[in-house]
């Protein structure tokens, strides 16, 4: 039986060697690990892209898969090293928000319809963890490498504790327990008789504009999405059937705004925020 | 006995969770798969630059080993789903061109000269499948994700396609055959008595010009190169050799265009497609 | 027991399939190869930004590690192809400087008074091989891919020796010992009574400044840092502490001058060789 995989998902590139330092870290704690990279070009410090990342691509990971995420602004601040377990996964991070989708999945994020009409999109508080999840300050330095310095958690805490976890350590062992964890307010949409109201919560490499509006709910329905100041009728079969731009439910659930061969994000101008609109006639 | 390798192609870029998704989904079927990455830089929908890197690399890892490429402008619409068996190695794609290297190397094209005089450079056409190879439409969807998505085809259908294959599934119960493929009219340079007529058909990262002039036809001669109104006289021996301008038997094993500490596509402005002559005085 | 990792490091970029081509090398000779990334990210020809990220992160890996690392603008000139066992590790590059800050590890660079105050900051010389350490130079072409083309020894050379000494065989096997290699002459700040002159050694991602100032002779002391005619006063205990420019031991080890949120190369106009001064009054 061999160990998990671990995952990295950073916004360290691949330009310097912060992400091969973490590799090594790993492979010196575990030799045989298994090390898949999701993704280090999240934009520098941009906690809510990498937090959408980790949210829609690791619970994707056999159970049992360890996830390693870095973006850290932070780092060398009080801002907590945690650990999270949840559906089967366990998570080794910055207490920052880049955990939000997963609490998420599991029930975070308190009355959907009350929240969703908060101001203060994108902004962290700190939510009680569901209780389908653990969660843990990582304060045993026996599991860190030595010394850490003040500046690369990555290499120094997150990559030997997940190393170490994926070694066989259990979770309880690398920290103490925790009931809160930090959580950003992005992701209900708000509904209303024949309209839902949302926000684009995503800009993916091709320019195409993930919203939080899941797409099963439309799916059926005959829409009608404004964004932007345009008007979209009607949802497209694929990215190419347009000639212009289009509404499509996209591989990661949610509805999504493209323009068939370009970016939907340039032509409209639109970014991580921007309200959508779908008005249904079912 | 060790699974074969995997290698994935995309345009998909690594900013994004897509390629991750692409590894989570192979790792669920075959969970000790090796997964190799070809590139994921490929611009995006630029089927004839993914064409050239899957047919000058893939051929060159070991027998056995299953290659998933990506470059898929037309997922969601009626463009195929196919595998190619070709040379020991299995192929997985969409049907729109990108195998177009993989199926000239086994024969495909036609005759030569015929080709290459025709316009239409770069078009798609429908060829028969080589004799020596076997191709299959995918249409057996217990081997793929549930549900399929309509935007992500890698994930859904042709990563886990390569997965079972990998796992020791038959290409024919994979699909049922086909008799076609798609193919790019890039290929054949044109022979006169005392030169060769092709075009670049692909630049590199440093702005290379690779053409597809076969290098082994003229190291042993003397030669002028021409190309965007300049002239070059000789191959040189190496990239620094000449302090400008040069051109030089590339690693591809075709003639390349290059410029000491620089890029000859900008020098040049010149593309896929620019015409280059060479006369032969053997 | 498994076969040791192999690394790789190059200015090849991820966009074209030359770094696949180096993987295919090696699984072609050694089928279970594990192969980790250090960057193919340096910029194209940039052997001084190459030998930092070798320098730094190679040696972290696990003892046994056998490294590839290619940043080679004079393929195919007389440039010698070499091996360099160190510390347990094992490098194959070009002798162009790439091993700099390996053989400074092990004693290399003479006297770092003398030799800092020198002007031709990094310009290559031909250092003699510490005696810690044994090189060779590579001339054995049966652990070499054929034919071996001019352009590409990564693939044909590199790779292939790395995926023999993995497998085994023993670096006299490869090569003939060789008494001297190249070195750039970077490394050695120049100590007053109450002050340390040194440069910017490199520029990360993030625009950190990198300088070659040991960060644990200063850290117990209160310092003043100058560099681009700016002032700093005293070392921040985070990226985030300061809301402007600020000075801090980075986690390579050396005195890093960043800014809060931004790029402090950007903001200082400061690249690598500009000067760094720190007054220290213990």
């Amino acid at each position: 039986m061999s160990a998990p995989d671990i995952t990295l998902t950073s916004d360290f590139g691949l330009r310097d060697g912060y992400v091969a330092a973490m590799r090594a870290a790993i492979l010196g704690i575990l030799p045989d690990a298994s090390i898949v990279d999701i993704s280090h070009d999240v934009p520098p410090q941009d906690v809510a892209r990498g937090a959408f990342i980790v949210g829609t691509t690791c619970p994707r990971f056999p159970e049992g898969t360890v996830h390693v995420a870095v973006v850290d602004p932070s780092v060398g601040t009080e801002r907590r090293p945690v650990l999270l377990a949840a559906g089967g996964h366990v998570y080794v991070a910055p207490d920052n928000g880049l955990l939000t989708y997963i609490l998420a999945a599991h029930g975070a994020g308190g009355d959907p319809q009350r929240r969703g009409r908060e101001s203060g999109f994108g902004e962290p508080t700190r939510l009680p963890v569901p209780g389908v999840c653990s969660a843990y300050l990582l304060n045993r330095d026996a599991y860190w490498l030595a010394p850490v310095t003040r500046t690369f958690h990555g290499r120094d805490i997150f990559a030997p504790v997940a190393a170490h976890i994926a070694s066989g350590v259990r979770p309880d062992d690398a920290g103490e327990p925790v009931d809160t964890l930090t959580y950003l307010n992005l992701l209900h949409p708000v509904r209303e008789a024949h309209a839902i109201h949302g926000r684009v919560i995503y800009v993916d490499g091709f320019g195409n504009l993930v919203t939080n509006l899941p797409a099963r709910e439309m799916e059926e329905t005959r829409v009608v999405v404004e964004i932007a100041g345009q008007r979209i009728c009607g949802l497209s079969d694929s990215y190419a059937a347009g000639g212009g731009l289009l509404a499509i439910a996209g591989s990661h659930g949610y509805l999504e705004i493209a323009l068939t061969n370009g970016s939907a994000a340039r032509h409209l101008r639109a970014a991580v925020g921007t309200s959508v609109a779908v008005a249904t006639t079912g």
